[in-house]
């Protein structure tokens, strides 16, 4: 019984015709919801938030993407094929970083109009991703979508700059409970910093310790999430209000 | 294994315990969220909800529709078949737009009290409507519930009225990413327009075209839905909160 | 085939971990959502969450909830076994209402860390509660996860005085129709209370009634609601937001 995974920016209504049109392919099918609230058209958000789960999913998994501002235009429609998973989406970036969290990927446009039926201009979620995704949770061959392409848009999570004990990145994703993820990986930070050193960022001062309630209630604290980035919270607060920082932003962190 | 639908005004918390009641008469059974954020109240929100979506369900499909303002008092409570599909829930007209929309209906009022236990006077979703779907999931009969009836509450999208190259209609149903839907079909709008054309509507000109990616960032744009409506959105913005219009606004287009 | 239900503070993402986790130790199981949204940290009204809905759920359910401000911390981590359902979280109270209201509870500590693998300091919910919780939906019994226990942390919903025809209490749960849930039970009301008897409570008057429809359009009403406990609503509104309150405050009722 495989999976298939659905990341959008849609809110509340329009994944259940996904998830009609799925079902009325694969019957069988389990259908995970990643989340339906990314920012509005904010890929790179996105494009964190299935990279940030996606190595919980077990093999045969077809994760099914859709923040596509550019839907009913040119951009293509790709399927790539990582690590005995498979992403289903449209060409511009959002499921590259996950795919490559998994290893070596394979990208193929999606041009075989004979596995589709009729194509609204606005809602290709419905009308391909949920389609193709289906017929992949059902094991039909990536090859069967179109050609293997080494030309597909690209997107990454931003520069990382080391300099003595200060690191710069990006914020890439306010979470649900308001806490401020960046898009510096664990390891850059321990390699310039242990925990309980004190870290000046967004001109707070705040401890860097391993968990939120080794803050007092409502301190700003800096850790690493169980994502593995660089992240700011409050205990028991939302850093992101507090802070009013926002996706895209710059981040500087001066560890003392 | 059948599906069962559950369109409700609910928000969290509540849409467990129909689940809880679903899956303990039909294990088997896949559950699929339409929304649960309906404005409160809202029987048009919630008709237009699932009317948008009805028709990419397989037949078999059970529909559980709980919009209901009068729970408790002496509504009645109905079932409908229509083209295969079952629906379940009050007799206010919240289903009526999805059942005609996939063909001739068979309204059946719910009175068989054999088939339920306690009810409570505030949650019908929970102690009428989930059980029933449940049964229906399983294969029992509609007429299983009671009388097949010509008296039930019905309900509509409001007038449509055509004036040259004006059409006047009502906003149906805002959705998350603020996109303004109105009452007035595809074919009304195609009729005495065509793609590319200006629009002036909500003291606003834009122009009526086939996606929104083929406006301005920030700049409003007109065009059908995914779901075959008149529809104002914003390129990447919230046409809904800039234009601070809400459901039952009346709306005048006119085509120059 | 057994079911897992979630009761975290989450928000969305999150959420998608736990599930991923679950479907890849066992497949077939069923993943019913009670709800992502309690408010952040706040304990008691996860607990009044799963306790609202926990016995329309059938013997053999699993309930894994994560409402955790202590995680990563001493804290200890459990499985309780009451009335043929299993609870999987932290062991903080959030799951000893829901587990007594279904008879008698035995309380395991998680120490088999065989059970276990790389367990981050911040998400618990993933790393331990769902993995056991997939264990149990597939069959485990709940002493393999360590020792029976009597030493766990308590949790009730706050006290509640009578005196002559007025009764305190606390509200425990603001619901997302805007409904103020209070600790007071039913029985408690009905015992010095009859329906359609006038009531004060919040500086406000209104009618003691058996549902919502029975006020008109925006008037307060007191009820008892579909989880057995004394509420405030408003028809067609909020009364949350319109008496400012919020979880945690007191309320004193008066029946003239």
């Amino acid at each position: 019984m495989a999976i298939v995974t659905l990341t959008t920016d849609f809110g509340s209504l329009y994944p259940a015709s996904l998830k009609a049109v799925i079902l009325g392919i694969e019957p069988e099918t389990k259908i995970v919801d990643i989340t339906h609230s990314i920012r509005h058209a904010d890929i790179r958000a996105g494009a964190f938030a299935l990279y940030s789960v996606v190595d919980y999913f077990s093999k045969g998994t077809v994760h099914v993407a859709v923040v596509d501002p550019g839907v009913g235009t040119q951009r293509n429609s790709i399927v790539i094929s990582s690590g005995g998973q498979f992403f289903v989406g449209p060409d511009n970036g959002l499921m590259i970083p996950a795919a490559l969290k998994l290893g070596d990927m394979q990208v193929y446009r999606i041009t075989n109009r004979e596995l589709l039926g009729k194509i609204s201009a606005t809602f290709h979620g419905r009308d391909i991703f949920a389609r193709i995704g289906a017929y992949l949770s059902g094991g039909m061959n990536p090859e069967d979508v179109g050609k293997k392409t080494g030309d597909y848009v690209n997107l990454d999570f931003g520069k990382v700059q080391v300099k003595n004990n200060s690191i710069s990145g990006e914020v890439i994703y306010i979470d649900d409970f308001g806490n401020v993820i960046t898009n510096i990986p664990a390891k850059t930070v321990l390699d310039v910093a242990h925990f309980d050193q004190k870290v000046h960022v967004f001109d707070r001062n705040m401890s860097f310790v391993q968990t939120y309630a080794l803050a007092g209630e409502g301190e700003f604290v800096a850790l690493i999430g169980s994502h593995g980035f660089f992240e700011i919270a409050i205990n028991r607060g939302s850093a992101g209000e507090e802070l009013d920082v926002d996706c895209g932003d710059l981040v500087e962190i001066n560890f003392s």
